[in-house]
């Protein structure tokens, strides 16, 4: 894997360790060179029955608004455990977020525990208690007295609303540091933070702008892409840098730009993404985290086309990523899953024939099942998958990571081969990602064709 | 949320703040009392490019066993960090594992700073180059020299080997302390835990046995099952827990006991586990982490039937889950995804007029998808789903979350209304639980029917 030299997280140095004492990093207030530390209490996280994926969450926005994520830190929650792990962050990082142990139905140990660190008392927040009868009011049940006792806050804090649920955040500041707490909730924790936390830490810190562009690209691997983009990478301007964030079947490429004036970083920012897209236009299929189902969706929706799949290997895993997304009946009709070689002939109407001679993995039978289902189920489009995902099933003309993807269209049907991998997982995975790149790039060429026709 | 009360993380007290000095938890060396903690290494965890699951599998591994995790922490990989986060560790823990930064392609600076941390010099190890040159062997490469550079060890640890690559695990131990290091990458890190890490720890600590037994069941919540087996549960035996363990459409029931005679530990286990199985027998579906695909491919191979799916608003993720286990195609053979109406109708052949005259997520036509479905695959079972999963399509008498569920056998076909929730994704996920396991009743009931006929 190729470092993301340019994005590491600074150390702070030779600090002192942590002592039972508050005390602070050197800098003044507001000064901005603040780290941050995340903060996840809950035993579930250390029994391993939850995954915390709020913090890579959390960590993300923080880095990309300029405050690195120094730690992340999970801990049950037992008061000695919460003061111990709080007097530990707040010695390192201007910015501790703790999330979790809030909710109605908590022992609620963590609220009591903030309030007697910063010396505080509970007291109801009448902004909090209406929300709460708000969003009771809705529902029509009576509110508990554990929902109400949720409105109460310690005195001292600023209180974030949560506009997702009934626990709000609280914002403590104490000697230049801020703490703040949320419930563990993903969404009710997502809330928090977009609509109050982010845009409070950078009014706080007065941060000067980091602004990004992300470009999501298909079909290369990190190296491969690398040697291309050599030259263009290392001419990039003084405070612009570029992320290399591989995952299973893509990478994404994140270009990070700084500086006073967010109009020439945001104009700059839009020149480079030019630049670099137009040097792998083969490759990048959106922008912005953008799935490529999502891609596929605007693409179709926009020209009023549908499509159809016919899947052997993947399963049903492309109709399944196409229909999560709502709204996709617009535009998705459905699939054959044919899993066996019978239902491809009576449900695909695949000949007999064609599969005795070239077997199920061939350019013959895939093109046969792309065609039949756009036929079979009146679609513009027909996306038809048919592989060896493996572990059994490889011979050595055909081993197991082969992979057949046919496209269907108004022009006639095009197919491909592709070797993906030894893991079926990886190549369900990685076998629905190209069709649907297949579909997505066919779908603009016939556009970008007829264009060129009128 | 009903709190795991008898599976608390136990706090270490009032023990002493971290300072710069090494200095260890009371309890002399090899007692049994140990808690642990676990340090991940790596910038990708700190800005959110990557969740970390290998915490909440160690996690798991470790409160298994008997060493409860008191900390979670991570780190970038600066030799200040990595120091600074062992030092606090092992102030409070006897046992702390590190992962990552240990590949061939990473800077490597994590095996340096432990080396020094742990006043030692690098040597190579025989062991390790020679599973480093079988593996390549296998692969038919020369050996570069950044894969030689893994069996560099340091002088005074103990190397784990890593059966699924070149960089091996090191146990270090310091003044009854020990620190293992392990590489990143999950499969490697397992392959390094279940074969070294995890018996070597429970040779070191002599650990009384805790024995564990788990219970998979759907198609009840939390609060609902803890009603019914609240009795049962309060008169459990001195040494023997219960933890209930939720996600989406299940809920884990935990047992777990402890005693120095495994033997009776294991015939104790074994009574309880049936004790509650008999509680609650149409809602247990399987045991020890079984997925119900899993359950459902047993019970189907086992008896040489088949199946097929007819999807609607699951959109073919049960499909999809069925084809994702390896030898899926010995009893599946495929889904006909009818995301729309017309094709519900060219496809499945459900009629026109029971469509108009019931709608789409009905009784009656999912009961057509599903006696269809069978015939036109010619399959022994089928299971249709048709429901609105949401945001939009919902309406005063079917709401989103509204879902029928038909089950197609020799015996005739059984539909089922369920109504899941607000939220598509889990909609869809529940969705294609419940037809799952409504499949699976049927298949065992058929089965039984017969034993009593003959």
């Amino acid at each position: 894997m190729r470092a993301q030299s340019k994005d590491k997280v600074p150390s702070t140095g030779n600090r002192q360790p942590a002592t039972g004492n508050l005390h602070f990093s050197t800098g003044t207030p507001h000064s901005f060179n603040p780290t941050s530390e995340i903060i996840t209490i809950g035993d579930e996280i250390l029994i391993g029955q939850t995954i915390d994926t709020n913090s890579a969450w959390i960590g993300e926005k923080l880095s990309l608004m300029g405050i690195p994520v120094l730690r992340i830190i999970s801990i049950s929650d037992h008061p000695d455990e919460i003061r111990s792990a709080l007097r530990d962050s707040m010695s390192r990082s201007r910015v501790v977020l703790v999330t979790g142990g809030l909710g109605p139905t908590n022992d609620d140990r963590t609220k009591a525990t903030l309030a007697e660190f910063f010396n505080s008392r509970l007291v109801v927040d009448p902004d909090v208690i209406g929300d709460i009868e708000k969003l009771w009011g809705r529902r029509n049940i009576p509110i508990s007295k554990v929902n109400r006792d949720q409105a109460l806050v310690p005195h001292n804090c600023t209180v974030i609303r949560n506009p997702n649920g009934t626990a709000p955040g609280m914002w403590f500041e104490s000697a230049g540091t801020i703490v703040i707490a949320m419930p563990g909730v993903p969404f009710e924790m997502k809330g928090i933070m977009d609509g109050g936390v982010l845009p409070k830490l950078a009014a706080f810190f007065n941060a000067p702008p980091v602004l990004h562009k992300t470009i999501m690209t298909t079909g290369i691997g990190e190296s491969a892409m690398a040697a291309i983009i050599e030259k263009w990478e290392s001419a990039l301007p003084e405070n612009f840098s570029l992320a290399y964030l591989p995952s299973p079947g893509m990478v994404k490429l994140r270009i990070t730009g700084r500086g006073e004036d967010t109009g020439i970083v945001r104009e700059k920012l839009e020149t480079l993404t030019d630049q670099l897209s137009t040097l792998i236009p083969e490759w990048v299929y959106g922008y912005e985290d953008q799935s490529i189902e999502e891609v596929v969706a605007e693409l179709l929706t926009q020209r009023g086309l549908t499509v159809c799949t016919a899947e052997s290997c993947t399963g049903g895993l492309i109709a399944s990523r196409i229909t999560q997304l709502p709204g996709s009946s617009a535009y998705y009709k459905g699939s054959i899953v044919a899993y066996s070689n019978e239902v491809k002939q009576t449900q695909l109407e695949v000949s007999a024939s064609q599969l005795q001679r070239f077997g199920a993995v061939s350019s013959e039978v895939v093109g046969e099942m792309a065609s039949h289902a756009r036929r079979l189920l009146k679609t513009d489009y027909s996306v038809a998958v048919s592989g060896i995902a493996g572990p059994d099933g490889g011979t050595p003309e055909k081993p197991v990571g082969t992979v057949w993807i046919a496209v269907s269209g108004p022009g006639g049907t095009v197919s491909e081969r592709f070797f993906m991998g030894e893991h079926r997982g990886r190549n369900i995975l990685k076998a629905s990602q190209s069709a649907l790149n297949m579909l997505r790039l066919r779908v603009l060429k016939d556009a970008t064709d007829r264009e060129k026709i009128f």
